[in-house]
């Protein structure tokens, strides 16, 4: 955008201009003309442009033209100056009779300042972008990305980069987004002239400004220095703190870099939009303050965290280690590592028996043109395992970030078993390239899961990749589809085989006693009218067909909860609450009724999953989870492979 | 939006069940059929629409058709139902060889449910509209509005409207937004079925909704009534206290009125909107609870408050009376009366001796397409004057809001003197046909304005309305032309003549002398780059050109400030916070030096306004209000006229 900066002009004397290269310098002829000035007359060199408007009637401008009342003339130097007041410029006023009355002369020096930001989106900072003070969404979008520095580069006493004031290793730059002000003219601004950096109050809350030396060797630095070096090597220039400060000019051409660093996540009061401006100040007496002649800006965004939906690659399976959980453990170590992925295990003093480690956070990344790495979510829940994310997790590139709840009262639908997020979908026409989170009883996607004991949509739907139509399917726990595979039962003679066989301390009961159970039947009309509702608002709002849903043979009962109100829980172990590590799954072991030596809901899984090349693994939960009302799912937890589709090419 | 419900249907049983016309009932017809069933045939009464999916080969749907995987049954009623139950249609399952297997049969009742609102905004809820859920910008655009009630119905003890959980009064409901529930069916509902009105915490946080008792006569209501028995006229259906509420079904064709009371303004944290639900929820079993079977959605947004710029029709004019202003006030009620607008005087028990009526409130308005009244927005200032926006302003029809400063420090800054807006412009192609606002050192539009001593817009800048062009002139208070002014004098002759004739107790100084006293003029130049400044800005935001601009010929002086630095202060009064009604402008009389008998300051003025067909009326406010650092504007406030331009009709 060509800035115009109106310029004031004395007859009589020799005024010393400075100018920055692009912007128009707009002096009304005028205003300070001598009195009864009539006509006028302008001369330059030829490092300098001007233009006059109106238009004069004559070509040549060495005659005096006729002042109007409304005479502008348009001055514009479009390289840099190699010597202060290389650029000449007089006015000539004269009277009515074109005697001379007087004339006004300039010299002029011109500077090109940059503030330059990667504002194209290609992991390099480009020289002067034209839309580097805009954001715009899409592949054809532009706008440069700011990550929040929630990571650590310290292994002790440990704290995220964005609670630490100073940078304290080398390697935290790489979490900064790299913005060069360039510079050329003169070996030295004029006297008096000032460069400052400055933001306003409201984003000083959300970004650092730190800044190399100027004379810093980039190549020559040492790797292993302490935290005071970095403070001298990049001293801070914009904070809460300091919202405007003053920074070299380094002479002819000249480039200087500086590192901004997010500290806040985009939130209802935030939209991730940074602005910082880069102002050139102009004295005018000794004793008096400058003002600003021209301001570059450059604009950020700030990255927003992105979760990781079922069907992305796994990178690392977390799961707690209890006294009671050692068969769990077990299969879990085996279906990890056959599946070839990496298991961590959350220990028993880190944990304290609390063995939910879906609940207690969920992992997704912040992804940058120039960097990403995986961030977790820590969830308001806190229960034992509160300390596992920031104590075991939060490291060198591995953020760390966490929302306290508003009120004391956090419930079972913080927990982030009531947050899962959907692959990617088009749904009329719209493309969620990222997939739609889902979350039990708040927008965005709200599902209705508060007739669940615990309240997790976890206990009722599941997505696993596919190898056709939308490259995934939909798990729904299906209490009909369950009294189906019962009844199918009966009638081909296994009426008595028997649910819970081999588990002792459990009750077994028979296909029959099932099917013949009034009141259980009823509950789980409820159950199935529950998760019905959900399945027609995650059909509509996934944009899903019937053939997109898989009814997993799951039945439920009702329980008394505190509220004295009727809940639903698992009446065997809840199949849909699986681990999906590529095209293998964990599922919870059904313990279902045993027809010709197999299990047949154990059967009729494989069946219903082996069509679409995914392998079941049944992994015994029974004692260690499911009394405990949670299953595979609630117990662990996975890190995935970010998409390769990056956030700012949605179209928005 | 046509919305699919997923229905169970067993067979051997008959099934009464409820559907929402317009909706479609979604039968899988695999999912519960009898166990081997190979084929299927279905039959209906003439109430009763269906289709069936894949669509099967055989155009009779009487004979039986083989029953697929993925065989769906979508059935639909378009008309409500007179009585329970009279749709019928029935399922019957085959096996292989065309035996019967068992039978389904559904008894349908069928209810039409409509929450509806003014998403036309015409003035008048029409039925049913399709884009009721949704809003958007614009004359085609659609979507409900909702006003803020901040106004107050009480005369005495009063406080806004907004504060108060009833409706006290019957011309209350006139400021709120209608919303009408309409049914058509049966005379009652199925047993066990329940319609509830539901809303998010967040949403309300920012509304209430009141009814009106379903038997209430509206033609007989005696218009003096106390507050109980408004309350059980209209009692309160939803507020932060209560989120869901059931909400009676009348029975045959029936329309329900319910009142939605907006109580906070669009924020930072608040974009406006408010979503309220209507579901139908179904029985399920005795002492379960009910599952929503259908849910019927209705947005508003809540109408913003919009300032009024000078180039609106005043209605009303304001100004304290002091014990030192007897001079003032009288100039200015003979400057309202031969404008013809109405004065109301703020007396001295009220305000205290605090005379800056401008800086402690501003006049604007709210909107909507059924009601509209002014509001007044008092400033966190909070000086002397401070109760009397609310104790004098507020009232039936006149709206009251505030913001309280975030922090105890509140500065010169955030008085009212430093809130503009200016007329409707057009920059770059894009309108602004409600002006933009106007702010010192903060966006929207920021400009520097704290090298002024009091640091307030309107001490550099003002409006008028202008006969051509863009419909109005930005004046800018000018050093340069000042001096242009004083130098011309001095050149014919007039550099003895004095400035401040007539005022007791203050020296009087020369043209000669003020061109001679180089410290000014240094100070004058300091003034001027900084209003150059904020005249670049305003070209740019507001798309002027120059010939938009009118410089005043003003002078300032530079004096210390209580943190020591040095701020700008009007050197006589300063003419542009003058205040503007209509075609006539009451300027702070100069008392410049007089040529001819006439003060030369009050003659460019009126050349230059009077060229616009503007009327100029200096009024004397030197002892009164110039020595305590403010003029006419700041002394003064005005009420207008709304826009014809409504909001919602902007382009975004």
């Amino acid at each position: 955008m060509n800035h115009q900066r109106t310029l004031r002009v004395d007859y009589d004397q020799i005024a010393r201009v400075t100018c920055v290269v692009g912007s128009d310098l707009n002096v009304n002829l005028n205003r300070s003309a001598p009195p009864t000035s009539r006509f006028f007359s302008v001369k330059c060199t030829s490092s300098v442009q001007y233009s006059i408007s109106p238009a004069p009637l004559l070509p040549s401008h060495l005659a005096p033209m006729r002042l109007e009342e409304r005479s502008v003339l348009l001055i514009r130097m479009s390289q840099a100056s190699q010597l202060e007041n290389d650029g000449k410029l007089s006015i000539w006023y004269y009277g009515g009779s074109q005697e001379v009355l007087g004339k006004a002369i300039l010299h002029l020096t011109a500077i090109e300042i940059s503030l330059d930001v990667d504002a194209d989106r290609d992991g390099v900072v480009e020289r002067n972008n034209a839309n580097k003070a805009s954001w715009t969404w899409g592949p054809k979008g532009h706008g440069a990305v700011l990550l929040v520095n929630c990571d650590t580069e310290r292994r002790y006493r440990k704290k995220p980069d964005s609670e630490c004031e100073q940078i304290t290793e080398r390697s935290d730059l790489k979490d900064m987004s790299l913005m060069v002000l360039r510079t050329r003219g003169p070996a030295k601004l004029p006297d008096g002239y000032k460069l400052t950096m400055h933001i306003s109050q409201g984003d000083a809350e959300r970004v650092r400004v730190f800044k190399t030396r100027s004379a810093m060797n980039t190549g020559n630095m040492l790797k292993e220095v302490f935290c005071k070096y970095f403070e001298r090597e990049f001293p801070l220039v914009l904070n809460s703190e300091v919202l405007t400060q003053e920074v070299p000019y380094l002479g002819k051409t000249a480039e200087m870099n500086f590192y901004v660093e997010g500290l806040r996540f985009p939130d209802k009061d935030f939209d991730g939009f940074i602005r910082i401006h880069l102002s050139l100040l102009e004295p005018i007496s000794t004793g008096l303050p400058e003002t600003p002649i021209f301001t570059d800006t450059v604009v950020f965004r700030v990255a927003p965290w992105i979760m990781t939906p079922n069907t992305l690659r796994p990178s690392e399976v977390f799961v707690c280690s209890t006294t009671d959980n050692y068969h769990f453990l077990k299969s879990m170590k085996e279906l990890v590592a056959s599946s070839g992925y990496k298991l961590t295990v959350c220990h028993a003093y880190m944990n304290r028996g609390d063995r939910w480690m879906q609940d207690e956070l969920e992992f997704g990344y912040i992804d940058s043109p120039h960097h990403r790495f995986p961030v977790v979510l820590d969830s308001p829940r806190d229960g034992d395992l509160m300390d596992f994310p920031y104590d075991e997790l939060l490291g060198p590139d591995f953020g760390y970030v966490t929302r306290l709840a508003e009120k004391k009262d956090v419930s079972s639908l913080d927990s982030f078993g009531n947050l899962e997020v959907s692959p990617p979908v088009t749904v009329n026409g719209r493309d969620f390239p990222l997939g739609r989170i889902i979350i039990g009883v708040q927008e965005p996607i709200a599902l209705f899961s508060d007739w669940l004991y615990v309240g997790h949509v976890d206990e009722f739907l599941s997505f696993v990749p596919a190898p056709d139509r939308k490259g995934f399917r939909l798990l729904l726990a299906s209490p009909d589809a369950g009294y189906k595979l019962f009844r199918g039962l009966l009638n081909d003679g296994h009426g008595q085989a028997k649910l819970f066989e081999g588990l002792k301390d459990e009750e077994q009961v028979s296909v029959e006693e099932i099917l013949n159970d009034e009141g259980l039947r009823a509950e789980n009309n409820y159950v199935q009218s529950c998760i019905d509702w959900n399945r027609d608002v995650l059909k509509r709002e996934l944009g899903l067909d019937e053939e997109d849903i898989i009814d997993l043979p799951i039945l439920f009962k009702l329980v008394t909860d505190k509220n004295e109100e009727l809940k639903a829980l698992a009446y065997y172990p809840d199949m849909v609450n699986m681990i999906v590590l590529g095209r293998n799954l964990g599922i919870p072991k059904p313990f279902g009724p045993r027809v010709n030596g197999r299990c047949a809901l154990e059967a009729e899984m494989c069946s219903l999953l082996e069509a679409l090349d995914l392998r079941c693994t049944f992994i015994n939960d029974f004692a260690s989870y499911h009394k405990l009302l949670g299953e595979v799912h609630c117990g662990s937890n996975v890190r995935r492979e970010p998409f390769d589709f990056k956030w700012w090419n949605l179209e928005m």
